[in-house]
């Protein structure tokens, strides 16, 4: 794949992204946490989350789904929990103010647990949780996102792939990450298989009576992580998603979203709820006690035995930081049509 | 299996177990919690960590791992963060405690965070999530365990089975309830496949050296959720344990623990980590709009449709109740050595 796609150096990206939003009328403020986001996404190599979305955006901000220059506003409800209101803007920015706020509760009350409202698609749930991270808070940010994948079980459509997003930071390294989709794999990875005639693995999607199937032209829909035998805790997890997304928030479940894609609105604002939790060491066992833990966890995680024919073992994380040092090096990789809406 | 064994009524049960650990020295507060936590188990069919683990609770209760009769601690450490002390006793009874004080926090702040030390085994996870969700709060409690579980490509053992529960209260009707082990399988499985000589599902167990086996013989550790493609999640999600119990608590790390069974060290005290977080939806959405979505959630999640071969669509915790119902009528299953031990 890689071949057919020309790869640009992260700066230059950038400014490009954020000339198209800036085109597109979005506020500098939300257009700010929109490219970091993004941009984050493209360094890890989410690339489905990356800047490739920026055409998406620049649409829905065209079309009023997006509102172009949203007033956040922030509703401290106690010491330790808030609500913030997106505005229906960039969902990038709302997720950030939460984690700033999340930060600001939990550095007096030890924790802040952060509910949002009338945002929209936030892109990658790990940049929020790395946000926290790299203040050194360890950070957990969820969000719903549209129904997509059976339950256990199902055969239709209900949960989103709903990502879990958890981060610590590790005393002079880069953070704990962990930034999983509830489901054994995207919808992308789906369409990818189908383009290049690849069949699935065994027990990630099914057909559109919920077969699983590995026929790519047959998916329909994704199964819940755990597959044939134990998706019943993927669906679960999922559950977990929007259980703190969109019911504490009270936003719009999985499966009544106005479709990100394809539907024929993009005028009417999503209400899509997330949700960010930030915890202080330092009200627990204390920074530097955490700091030594979580250097001899990993140390110990990455020294582990590999079975036969594994590569090694890594943390959470270590993949992505080794993609972000060789993007850095010789730049991201970026698909034809985003190229050129982007004019690069 | 079950026709090997008794049932015996739950009453019964509560107070067979009740004289034994009372027998054994334990202090009547700390008893009562291992109790309700052990009957929690046996209602919901997770027997693996019922009444039968009064034995092996009366054995550690005699050899000093367990305190008879331990003070627990509360420090408060900020107006959402709180760390109880266990005091080596009985970990059920801590748990319980850091449950109430993360209740007694979310009133306040809207979330309470509580880790636990030097406690001990606490029996399901999930029977800590549900003490919250119950009074009306979402409970999210998680532990570490005994390496158990090998890393994704790994070859030994890291992680324990290191559960992640979460309750929500529904108005009118059981919580929603999740218990699950990080692993695919608990190891009691595997034991269980060897006695019946039945091979086990793929990607679940590996033999010693690493390598995936369904040969419940040569099965010498467990595989993370998620099997040989996507064990990387299950076993960072076991990880998600190790960071909230142990790291953030400063206590033992999975694979520095003590052997619960089998080690001839019975006599020191493990410092098990636990950690509790509790939610009020009333500093969210309001508690009235809470019961309102979960209602409409579960109702829409209840009556999606079945795939073909499949037997229904059930949401977390509803084959628990259904095993509850079921065993307030029958009684509880018991094993010959268990109900030799209780004299029943």
């Amino acid at each position: 794949m890689e071949s057919q796609v020309k790869r640009f150096p992260a700066a230059a990206l950038e400014s490009k992204v954020a000339a198209a939003l800036r085109q597109a009328g979005a506020s500098e403020e939300s257009l700010a946490a929109a490219v970091r986001a993004m941009l984050h996404a493209s360094m890890v190599g989410v690339d489905s989350h990356g800047v490739r979305l920026t055409e998406h955006y620049c649409q829905m901000l065209a079309g009023g789904r997006l509102n172009k220059n949203p007033q956040l506003s922030v509703d401290i409800r106690a010491a330790g929990s808030a609500m913030v209101h997106g505005d229906d803007g960039l969902g990038h920015y709302a997720a950030y103010k939460a984690v700033e706020v999340g930060i600001d509760l939990a550095q007096k009350a030890g924790v802040g647990a952060v509910g949002i409202s009338h945002s929209s698609h936030l892109g990658a749930a790990g940049a929020y949780a790395l946000a926290g991270a790299e203040q050194g808070y360890v950070t957990f940010a969820t969000t719903n996102t549209d129904s997509m994948v059976a339950l256990f079980d199902g055969a239709a459509r209900f949960h989103g792939t709903n990502p879990l997003a958890f981060a610590a930071p590790v005393p002079d390294s880069k953070p704990w990450l962990l930034d999983m989709a509830t489901s054994s794999i995207p919808m992308n990875r789906v369409l990818l298989h189908r383009s290049l005639g690849l069949e699935l693995p065994e027990g990630v999607a099914a057909d559109a009576h919920g077969v699983a199937t590995t026929d790519p032209d047959r998916a329909d829909m994704l199964l819940p992580l755990g597959g044939a035998d134990y998706g019943y805790k993927g669906a679960a997890l999922a559950g977990v998603a929007t259980l703190f997304s969109a019911l504490l928030t009270g936003t719009t479940l999985d499966s009544d979203f106005i479709p990100m894609y394809g539907g024929d609105d993009i005028s009417t604002p999503r209400n899509m709820g997330h949700f960010v939790l930030v915890v202080d060491p330092n009200k627990f066992v204390g920074r530097d006690m955490f700091g030594m833990m979580i250097t001899r966890y990993l140390s110990s995680l990455r020294a582990a035995p590999v079975r036969p024919g594994g590569e090694r073992v890594m943390a959470p994380g270590d993949r992505e930081w080794e993609t972000v040092a060789q993007r850095e090096e010789q730049g991201v990789p970026v698909d034809p049509d985003t190229e050129r809406f982007l004019g690069l």
